[in-house]
């Protein structure tokens, strides 16, 4: 029911939660645990800017894999995305890797907007064919 | 991080899934579950309907404490709430009782309307102070 679990982070406290909620339950159901950073791209920034999100993203998914390994998991994959939808990207990626349980962050207060425009949170609840977790 | 959960149940498939993963969650975190039935009331429907939809609502959530503890888990407690509002009775009762992660079934397709126009599950995911698994 939990073999393999998707979290998604993008470096903000929210998405931090998300981790350790994932960590939580990878270290108690013995799943496998698939990091995954969307870097959204709103336009073209330059191939220089471009280059140093990369670099940054790479930093941040090395730093949670890290962090993972360290909490004991033994299955720890991580992944980089870029495109114009971070939700249409993890939903995908989960349906391709067979994730059975999506973890995110919410954004406490602001989600309220986030959620009723459509944003990331909303989308993957809303769309997801496997369970999804908000966590707080 | 996962010492009590509360599982939102209606008889239906969809919280059916809900208490699956409930279970599961429970059985490897060592959880406390507490299983939560709340009868809607739209109006006064007499005396004798509310009586039997009582019986059956406790039925119902005896039906399930027996699944829970066939499954092994050794701290499962029932809660019949009645009112108008099931999402804003599973927060309260959330609330007073410290729990950590609140999960609740998706009605898959229908859940389109039911989300945007404010039904249960959207209530519980944008209110919760709490975790809010999505299981599906």
């Amino acid at each position: 029911m939990l073999s393999k679990i998707l979290v998604g982070i993008d470096g903000s406290q929210y998405a931090d939660k998300a981790f350790e909620y994932a960590i939580f339950l990878a270290s108690r159901c013995k799943s496998n645990l698939l990091i995954v950073n969307v870097l959204e791209e709103y336009g073209n920034v330059g191939y220089s800017i471009s280059k140093e999100l990369e670099r940054q993203g790479k930093q941040l998914l090395e730093t949670y894999r890290q962090r993972a390994e360290k909490s004991g998991l033994s299955s720890v994959s991580t992944i980089e995305l870029r495109g114009i939808s971070a939700a249409a990207h993890i939903l995908q990626l989960a349906d391709t890797k067979g994730v059975d349980t999506i973890v995110i962050g919410s954004r406490g207060p602001h989600e309220v907007n986030e959620f009723l425009l459509g944003g990331t949170s909303y989308k993957i609840v809303h769309n997801a064919k496997c369970t999804v977790v908000i966590a707080k």
